[in-house]
C-alpha cells in the first residue's frame, strides 16, 4: 500500500491536478485548480456561501463509510446548505487533513467521490488544500447560486404550516447502531436540491436538519422570533426506526440529527401548493406542525396533546 | 476559565452570530452570518476563490503565537494566494475544529484577529463552521476580485528576472529557534497584497513564497514549463540570518518556507518599471536570478557560479 508519507503532499496535489485539468473547463472557469487560487465567473445572481467539516471519530469512524461515500458525504452535507436556500452548488473548495500512514488510494478515492457528487449536482472543484494532522478532517467551501427566491431561517411566521422532506431517524439509529459495534454503513444523505428550489418559491423560510429536527427548527424559529409546535404522530420516521426503538423511535429521530431533510414553514394560503409540489420534488414530503405567536422554541406534541419530554434539543459538538 | 464544552457549540455561534450582526452590512452582503449559507453580490469582475489550512502542532505550537495572532496569521497566508494572483480578498469563511476544553476566550480573541484582519484587508467574515476535534485546526476559505490583470503561475518565460519582495528566512529561523525550545513568537507573515497589485501589469508570472523559495519557485517553473537560476549571494536575508546560521543562512533562507513573499517573474523589456515600483510597494524589491530554458528545475549558484546543494527543496507535509 501506497500512504501519503510514500507520495508527498506536492506530488500528490501534482498529480491530482494533472488529473483535473483533463476535465473539460467551462468558460466559467478561467483559472482551474493548481494556481494559487481559482478564477472562477459566477453568473449575475448572488451568490450563495458556506463551508462544512467532517471529522474522524466526531462524525464518522473508519469502516462506516468507504473512502468514495465519504467524499460523497462531504460534499452532501454541505451542499444541504444550498439546498435550504433554494439555491444549488456552482464551485467547490476541498480542503483535506489527512494522517501521514493513510493510504493514497483512499484519498484518491475519497477526492474521486467528491468530484463526482459534485459534477453529478453541476458544480466544479476548483481548488484545495492538503495538509498533514493526526486524523482525516474534511472542509467543503461550497459557492452557489439561486435560481429564483433566496429562502433565509429568518421569515417564518405564526400560522406558517412546516413541513419535512424525506424521513428522518434512519442516520441516527445507523449511528446509534455503529457505535454499539454492529455491522453497517452510514447511508448516504439525500440530495434536496430540486427540493428546496420547488419548495422555495412557496416557503417563508427554510433550513436543514443536520444537529436534530427539534434543534434545527429551534435555529428556524429564533431567526424568526416565533415558536413552533411539531405533531409526533405526523413525523416521517424512517423506515426501521419504530421496530428498533418502539415507543422511543419518536423522540429519537425528533433530536438524532445526521438527516440532511429541509424543514420548509408555508404560509396557510400556499399550503394547497406545497401539496401538489409533492410528486416532483423526488422525496416525500410531510407536514409535520406549525409555527405559532410566542418566545422561540419548540414543544413537540403527542397524539393526546401533551408535551413530550425530550433528553435534548439535538447534537452539539461541546455539550 | 470558561471552556467551549461549558458553553456548546449552538450557543458560541448564536452569540458570535450576534456580535457579527451589529457591523455595518455593505450591499454586497445580502444573507450574512448565522444563516445555512450567506449571500453575497460580488462585482462583475472574475473571482478568485483560495483555502488553507492552518493546524495545532503541525504549523504551530500552543504558546508560539497568540489567539489574535494565530486569527491573524490564518487570515493573512490565505490572502497570500490573492496576493500571489494581483488580487485581494472580498468574502471569507472560517471553519474551525477545536478541542472541548478550549477556552471560550481564547476561540473569541481568535475569531476577532481573523475579523480584523480581514477587515483592514477590506475583506467580510460571511459565515463558518465550529467543530469539535482532538486539536485546533483552522481552516479559511477565501474569494477575492483583482483590480486588473490575474496574473498566474504559468506565465513565466525564459530571459525574465525573478524578484521576491521583502525578506525570507526569518519565519523559518523563529520556527527553528522555537522547536528547539527557546522562547519567542511566529512573526506575523507579511500583507502583500498592494505589492501583488502593484506588480501585476509587469508579471508574467507569480506566486507566493510557503513551503520554501527553491521549492515555490519550481512550482511556477513546471507551470511555466521553464527552468530558473537563483543566485544566493541576491537573497534578502532576513534580519538576524546570517549571524544565527552563518554559512548555512543562505540554503536555509531559501528552503525554509512560511516566508509568505511573493515570488515575481518580469519581462526584461519591463525590468526598469519594477524596479521603480519598489518604493511604492511598502517592501523591498530585490533580483534573484532569472529564467531559464530548460526542464523545469531550480539550481541555486554561489557567487563563483557554483551549484549549492539543497538538503531539500522546502517543506512537504508528508515526506
Amino acid at each position: 500500500v501506497r500512504r501519503l508519507r510514500d507520495v508527498g503532499e506536492h506530488a500528490w496535489i501534482a498529480r491530482f491536478v494533472r488529473d483535473l485539468s483533463s476535465q473539460r473547463r467551462g468558460a466559467r472557469i478561467v483559472v482551474g485548480p493548481g494556481d494559487d487560487a481559482a478564477v472562477v465567473r459566477p453568473g449575475r445572481r448572488a451568490l450563495l456561501l458556506t463551508t462544512d467539516t467532517l471529522i474522524e471519530n466526531v462524525h464518522f469512524r473508519a469502516g462506516w463509510v468507504s473512502p468514495a461515500a465519504l467524499g460523497r458525504r462531504a460534499f452532501r452535507v454541505s451542499v444541504s446548505d444550498l439546498a435550504a436556500m433554494g439555491g444549488g452548488p456552482t464551485f467547490a473548495l476541498l480542503a483535506i487533513e489527512a494522517p501521514p500512514r493513510l493510504a493514497v488510494g483512499h484519498l484518491d478515492a475519497l477526492v474521486r467521490g467528491f468530484r463526482a457528487a459534485a459534477g453529478a449536482s453541476g458544480a466544479a472543484l476548483v481548488g484545495g488544500n492538503l495538509t498533514a494532522g493526526s486524523h482525516l478532517a474534511i472542509t467543503v467551501a461550497l459557492l452557489g447560486e439561486a435560481p429564483g427566491r433566496i429562502v433565509t431561517r429568518a421569515g417564518g411566521r405564526a400560522g406558517d404550516a412546516l413541513y419535512v422532506t424525506g424521513t428522518i431517524g434512519g442516520a441516527g439509529l445507523a449511528v446509534r447502531r455503529l457505535r454499539a459495534g454492529r455491522r453497517g454503513r452510514l447511508p448516504d444523505p439525500p440530495l434536496r436540491l430540486r427540493a428546496g428550489r420547488e419548495l422555495a418559491p412557496f416557503a417563508h423560510a427554510m433550513i436543514d436538519v443536520s444537529d436534530g429536527l427539534v434543534q434545527d427548527v429551534g435555529h428556524l424559529c429564533r431567526a424568526s422570533g416565533v415558536a413552533a409546535e411539531l405533531e409526533a404522530a405526523s413525523l416521517p420516521l424512517a423506515l426501521g426506526c419504530r421496530r428498533a426503538l418502539g415507543q422511543a423511535a419518536l423522540t429519537f429521530a425528533a433530536t438524532a440529527g445526521e438527516d440532511y431533510e429541509l424543514v420548509v414553514a408555508v404560509p396557510p394560503r400556499r399550503e394547497h401548493l406545497a401539496a401538489r409540489l409533492s410528486p416532483r420534488l423526488g422525496c416525500r414530503l410531510s407536514r409535520v406542525g406549525r409555527l405559532v405567536a410566542g418566545r422561540p422554541g419548540v414543544r413537540l406534541r403527542d397524539a393526546a396533546g401533551r408535551v413530550l419530554a425530550l433528553p435534548r434539543d439535538g447534537f452539539d459538538h461541546f455539550t
